[in-house]
């Protein structure tokens, strides 16, 4: 069954399958749509515009339908288990769910038992597989391939989605992988990158990845974190002048502006941020595709309920 | 006008068409689709997974269009009635509503004055007309018909939406219930049926109905009750191995794993839980389907708004 | 760009070109439809049945592909700015937002800046400007034109978003404006109208416009001025009587029954309030068929991410 549930486990040729097949929705408007009505549902245990929205308009561009679900209004309510809630929109007929949820790695015992295919939208401070793969997508769109391009991610290393799958993904592609941000934020389990300076990093690299600052994970007094953030960490408008005349800036947003970066650098000629953002609806047509694909060809669409376990 | 807000007031022979109407669509695929756009809204005022996403898909496998109405965004909020809710979407075009709320008998003001079908999802502790005709639907698929049956409705019989309608049903389809649970919690009202010790219940039926034990509705200490319930009338390994070989067994779910049933037989050979919520969704086809042709054939479709009563 | 976000600045022909559109809508079930798939999307950050619905009906009713958007689950929940959600929404593909937001004049920033248009369903205390169309609507059908026509807006005239709209373009239009309501609700701003007795302006006027009472907007205690308003400002059974034969009432909804107009009075036979709901279905395919159908022809589509603002 065709999961996503982290890029970790994908193969590189899986990958670039990935951005193959989006690019190919990108550019050409084309690409397996189903040929009969296919059902998804989105399962957001988290607050999130950006990538529900954007699952949303690749489930429409693909022609899917999706069931409605809010966790608010949901037996989740009545502490039903997310197996069992996969399971039961399994059972109404429903193809495969999108699910982001606070809980790290809630996918690990569901994989092996569910009977459709999840796609992993954000778990914790785990995995984002399709923001990766946008990411990939991106930079890939920016120089051709990823062979020798450096890349800085710059924040807050230690509670990003982001900064380790891409970290990782990055180097198996062959890129160099450079991080900077402040001492507390520190990823010392990262071992796919070598710490910089912010300002020697910016001056190095071909891409400037920032990573968001979770306000809403943080305890301490923001206001203060966010001025001193934005001088010693942030993505000034001075020290944009210092990037080489090629490099781009990635922010996987909601981006907190005057803080990770300027106010004004958001929509400037190196921001591929809105850019980012178009690609992420490719990039989940792609993955919408990889996992429905085969069930409209028959090789998981075994939904015979009621399934039978034999008790003894 | 074709409402469905009990199954007390159908014939028996409407209850046969819905079903098999309803097997229809599950087996030919065929039945009644709308030939041009036909508009509904579900107003959930309780949580629900189940019924509601079972509504959107049964809606979506007939072609409506669904019309989103969210409770917590809407001017209920402002202390709008149901009456003037239900006839502000009809005059924006809906053509049936599908309701659940926490009140009993909710519908009952609102049947004679609304201009368009009501469907109940499911009233307070009261009625769940759909959840009925699934269960119906679902023991017909096993035994033919209903003549002779022994069926045995376990649990919470008080606070079930369930147990009233599925025993007066049954009842008059032809079959025999029992009922079994704790004395707290029995039902002096239905006549329905009669009580047995739980083994002697297990060991005689056809098909046990589990109740869901509604956690969310009893103030006792819920982890005693849990645990004393499962030994004492839950449906445990043991006691399914004394069921009769062709035997079934139901629940509306959502489930309390290892309180009504034994975590490890939800899924067992034996279950048709999942089976249930299949045939929700053809229940809820054939249902929406009653509602709305004889509107598409233009029967009661006269929302002639002004609608005009004089006043002297 | 085809932005609405309020009625005073449409010239009289811009005003009556919506009017005829929406009728076409209505009577020929003609007008412009999408060739192709078109996104919109609905962000409401108040309340709202009618309003919201009526949208989604009107967007279903085109053809239109509305992505859902959450207040609630999004990342505005995040401290994200309107400004940044628009883009983000414009970047995936949404071709149209239509805004509620309790912030007066929320627009004002955002109408030069953003890349698609806004259609404001409710700015705060401000305006409304599909509310006051469909009373035009509404008002036209009854009686072929505006010129020397008599209306009277009767009620909370200092907090609705109703009232300073309707004056104004009602005034431009020809017709005479008059006001009701109690001395402390008087709007002195508003300069379109002279201050009525009620039941003076009752026995005057062709159309008598009520005003919601916004309960949940004011502190006194509410029972008591329900009781007052409805025998002193409300349109009573025995006010209704004096109204002259052909005049109609009109009232935005939500009614408070039995306080702005008396409970048997809502559906009689000069009542539009449902014709009103009915219009404004309409009214919002026009504005939204105004707003997309330059897109469609290329006019503003260069959704062309990045945007490209140089920074020295």
């Amino acid at each position: 069954m065709k999961h996503l549930v982290t890029v970790s486990t994908l193969e590189t040729n899986e990958i670039l399958e990935i951005l193959d097949s989006a690019e190919n929705y990108r550019t050409n408007k084309q690409g397996w749509k189903p040929e009969e009505k296919m059902f998804v549902a989105n399962l957001f245990f988290e607050a999130s515009t950006r990538t529900r929205c954007s699952f949303e308009m690749a489930e429409q561009q693909l022609g899917l339908t999706t069931i409605p679900f809010e966790v608010t209004t949901s037996s989740v309510q009545k502490g039903e288990t997310l197996y069992d809630t996969i399971e039961t929109l399994a059972s109404i007929g429903v193809q495969s769910v999108v699910i982001r949820h606070p809980q790290d790695r809630y996918y690990e015992a569901l994989q092996e038992k569910v009977s459709i295919p999840i796609i992993n939208a954000g778990d914790g401070c785990g995995q984002h597989p399709t923001q990766c793969l946008l990411d990939l997508l991106t930079i890939r769109q920016e120089f051709g391939s990823f062979k020798g391009l450096k890349v800085a991610i710059v924040g807050d290393l230690r509670h990003s989605r982001v900064a380790r799958s891409n970290a990782e993904m990055l180097t198996k592609l062959g890129a160099t992988v450079y991080f900077a941000g402040p001492e507390e934020w520190k990823d010392e389990e990262n071992r796919h990158g070598t710490y910089l300076d912010i300002d020697e990093a910016i001056e190095t690299v071909d891409v400037v990845m920032l990573l968001r600052i979770q306000f809403e994970r943080h305890e301490e007094n923001t206001s203060e974190l966010a001025q001193n953030y934005h001088s010693r960490f942030g993505l000034t408008v001075e020290r944009e002048r210092k990037m080489k005349s090629h490099s781009i800036i990635l922010h996987p947003a909601p981006v907190n502006r005057g803080v990770e970066i300027a106010d004004e650098l958001v929509e400037c000629e190196r921001s591929r941020i809105f850019k980012q953002m178009q690609n992420g609806v490719y990039i989940r047509m792609a993955v919408l595709a990889r996992a429905l694909q085969p069930i409209e060809r028959g090789l998981n669409n075994d939904n015979n309920y009621q399934k039978c376990y034999m008790v003894k």
